[in-house]
């Protein structure tokens, strides 16, 4: 078992699936554009400057990373992050989509729940320059055009 | 349809596939760590020169992207990445993994059938400054010594 979450970790991304609005998660309510029984989707809090918008998948499970994540939710992930890659390029008319996954700090991990990232990519948008460093945390507010934008075509 | 590769677009990982070794492709038979009957992975033949070895998991069947990768081929995508995740952690003791997957000229794709990347990390390995600017074509003997160390865990 490889896991970084420290002992006692109060897991953001559970705190958020609870439906709990509190100061040790950004997640909103309001961010949410997909659920199901097994995973949901939510316009990520950080942003790359120049691909707003961005949608983070999450097993509604607690599982830390991909080596120990079940087969049954990695591929209700896949069909997922399929679906919300074919409405993001509907509803944000990009240019194509990156999809990045992240497993333990090395891999720049910050939140220890696993969760893969979609991506809208524009031509010239500097994504390769610009992520990480230059994530910037974003407005509930500006978050929620996206997520009604996108919802649209789930 | 959302489509890139030219009329008569020669795919080189179609080629690599079907087991030609030519100057179309870069894919050599000893590249190739994994192969069942929906999806092949081989060690890639550009590296991020901090994170040699990294691999790419194709579908045998021509795909462009993953708007039209179809569900059953995706999710054995799923599988066999995870298992190469923990197949790398064990043969390169690396710190950490990254997947990525992109689609469209926009996020990098540059070989039109879908592949989706698993890379090693190691800490202070500088990754996101690296990629993809300052990625090398390996030499096939050395992605031979990955791939060797690879299949011992597969």
């Amino acid at each position: 078992m490889i896991r970084h979450a420290p002992k006692n970790y109060k897991c953001p991304i559970c705190i958020g699936l609870s439906g709990v609005e509190r100061k040790d998660t950004l997640l909103k309510l309001t961010d949410e554009v997909y659920k199901d029984d097994v995973v949901t989707a939510y316009i990520n809090s950080f942003w790359i400057p120049t691909c707003e918008g961005h949608v983070i998948i999450v097993p509604n499970k607690h599982y830390e990373n991909i080596y120990e994540l079940p087969n049954n939710v990695g591929q209700r992930i896949f069909l997922v992050a399929k679906k919300i890659s074919i409405a993001m390029k509907n509803a944000y008319k990009c240019d194509g989509i990156t999809i990045r996954q992240n497993n333990e700090p090395a891999s720049q991990q910050h939140a220890f729940h696993y969760h893969l990232h979609v991506f809208p990519r524009y031509e010239g948008d500097k994504f390769e320059s610009l992520q990480p460093k230059d994530k910037i945390l974003s407005n509930p507010k500006d978050r929620m055009k996206f997520a009604n934008k996108l919802k649209q075509y789930l």
